[in-house]
């Protein structure tokens, strides 16, 4: 194995970590929202790719957003709705990532993201979170108009990377992007960060299931 | 407009009819299961259609409940699995169903399905829901092996009803089915079945909403 790439929503930057200025923004439906948005953003990525109807996932973030403030019944103001976007840009690293990616890169792996988000959304994030300089690759989806699970994404990372299938790791907290990538020869570790959280019925298996980044290294 | 093709699952026969089994097997986790079940099945069939890995709607329903189960922590033995299967053979029809097909098919209209389900799952329940002798046409996605809302399952309305996209009405509960039928060119509308439903914020509306099949002969 030469290279990890990893998932970035979920698996690197906690996406509910918005859910605190949610809760301040509209006291007592902070996780309702906070949790229906990241649902949508999911589902509305899947059926933009199904219908042949790409836009980036910030226009899809913004659309999900949207849509729960109003099944909700939230009157979200255009002023609040730039607040929780700029949150997306910020989003919370979960605490094992810059260690995790550190032990990793010491053992002379290259490390990469590959993504649903649009490059602009992972510049940020990933300087924000102060792990840009340990990452030799930030792979978007926005280059093949086409979200995950689609197998032109997973072909991204051995087409940017150089390298054969079989090299390369491919690591996601989601459970379903495991199945996406696993199906298409990536040899794919699962961060199963809910505890009680079964694997997705798609046919396809984690190589490997760990509960933080940190665990990674002493199985590699 | 010469033909109105309906979805099946949730427009003509209603998904959550499960939940009264489901809370007989599973005292006090009937609604959840039920939800659960469905969005899964609705999630693994954008899925699999993504990761060009189609499994018929059976396998997926039968995925999402074995998942869905799972996630709940429900022992669900083979037994309760088979019970819950049938269930989705001989799913209620709506009340306006029956009564609206009549009287659009009494104005000379042709009337299809258009739907996810496998062949088998559509016959059982057209039967069952007294429906069958209604319909000219049950076309499954089964023949094209993807899923809704993808342009080529929609294409198959044009197809086998021989006629142009603009004579050919598409009835959806669904609001991301509405959208998806849109993109394509048929004509929508969207049956709101859930008073307080947004629509979904995928580029593309219903001409019409209305809140059950009888409201439709009115404006057609």
């Amino acid at each position: 194995m030469r290279a990890l790439v990893f998932d970035a929503y979920g698996t690197l930057f906690d996406v509910l970590s918005v859910t605190s200025l949610c809760e301040r923004l509209f006291p007592g439906s902070g996780t309702p929202l906070a949790v229906m948005w990241r649902n949508k953003q999911l589902q509305y990525s899947l059926l933009r790719s199904m219908m042949d109807r790409y836009a980036d996932f910030w226009q899809v973030t913004q659309d999900a957003l949207a849509y729960s403030a109003r099944a909700l019944q939230l009157e979200l103001t255009a002023e609040e709705r730039v607040q929780l976007m700029d949150a997306y840009r910020t989003l919370h690293a979960f605490a094992d990532v810059k260690p995790g990616l550190q032990q990793l890169k010491s053992k002379g792996l290259r490390l990469a993201i590959l993504s649903n988000g649009a490059p602009q959304m992972l510049e940020s994030a990933t300087r924000s979170a102060g792990i840009a300089d340990l990452l030799d690759a930030v792979i978007s989806v926005d280059e093949v108009r086409v979200f995950k699970p689609s197998p032109r994404v997973y072909g991204l990372a051995t087409e940017r990377l150089e390298m054969a299938a079989n090299e390369i790791g491919f690591v996601s907290s989601n459970s379903w992007d495991v199945a996406g990538a696993a199906s298409t020869g990536l040899t794919a570790f699962w961060i199963q960060r809910a505890a009680a959280e079964p694997p997705e019925e798609l046919g396809y298996q984690a190589a490997l299931v760990v509960h933080a980044i940190t665990d990674l290294p002493a199985h590699i």
